[in-house]
């Protein structure tokens, strides 16, 4: 049976939780995931796998330890694998991510923010 | 040094051939790549991988053996593996395209349509 087609919209609109990504699709072992972002997130690197961020409403940006990129809707960027990152947004910024199933959002970084299990929505 | 950041809309005015798809990023050994489309493609499939469409802008169709998914603006479909389609729009239609690099547009199906080298933009 052929599987349901996704609207970006009415997914952010099942979740309000920030920084809480959710999946929303599988794409062979990768994963798309929507997430609402504000504030600071805490430094960290995936050390296996680059890492696509694609800005659906509002702006953000992606700090790294010598520079800074700001996206804002319809801008998207590929942070590279092993390289330190911190996103950040004044406003709540709704964002998708493309990764590999099973990263972790914060690395090994830890702490508060870190997902221990694929959240769908 | 950093790459740039993509914009999604900037990238497809630097093109206008349709069916003809450019990458614009590289994840690992997967690519994002945009398309301007209208018209009726060709049944193919992709019996190694599964396919990603994300509508940027207009309408389109992808039609399978026995059902059809129409896209809008927003939405998203991932092709499985093996799953003859036909992407499909009556009137031009801007998509972002997920897959990994080396995967030839029109699958083993061949024609005036296939793509024999990558194209960036």
């Amino acid at each position: 049976m052929l599987e349901d087609k996704i609207n970006l919209k009415a997914k952010f609109e099942k979740f309000t939780k920030q920084w809480s990504p959710r999946v929303i699709a599988e794409m062979n072992d990768y994963q798309f995931k929507i997430a609402k972002i504000k504030g600071e997130f805490v430094w960290h690197n995936h050390k296996d796998t680059d890492e696509t961020f694609i800005v659906r409403e509002g702006e953000m940006s992606i700090k790294f330890r010598d520079s800074e990129v700001k996206l804002c809707e319809g801008e998207m960027f590929v942070v590279r694998k092993g390289v330190d990152h911190k996103p950040c947004a004044d406003k709540e910024c709704k964002i998708l991510v493309v990764e590999p199933r099973g990263v972790v959002n914060t690395g090994e970084a830890g702490g508060k923010f870190t997902m221990t299990e694929d959240l769908w929505v």
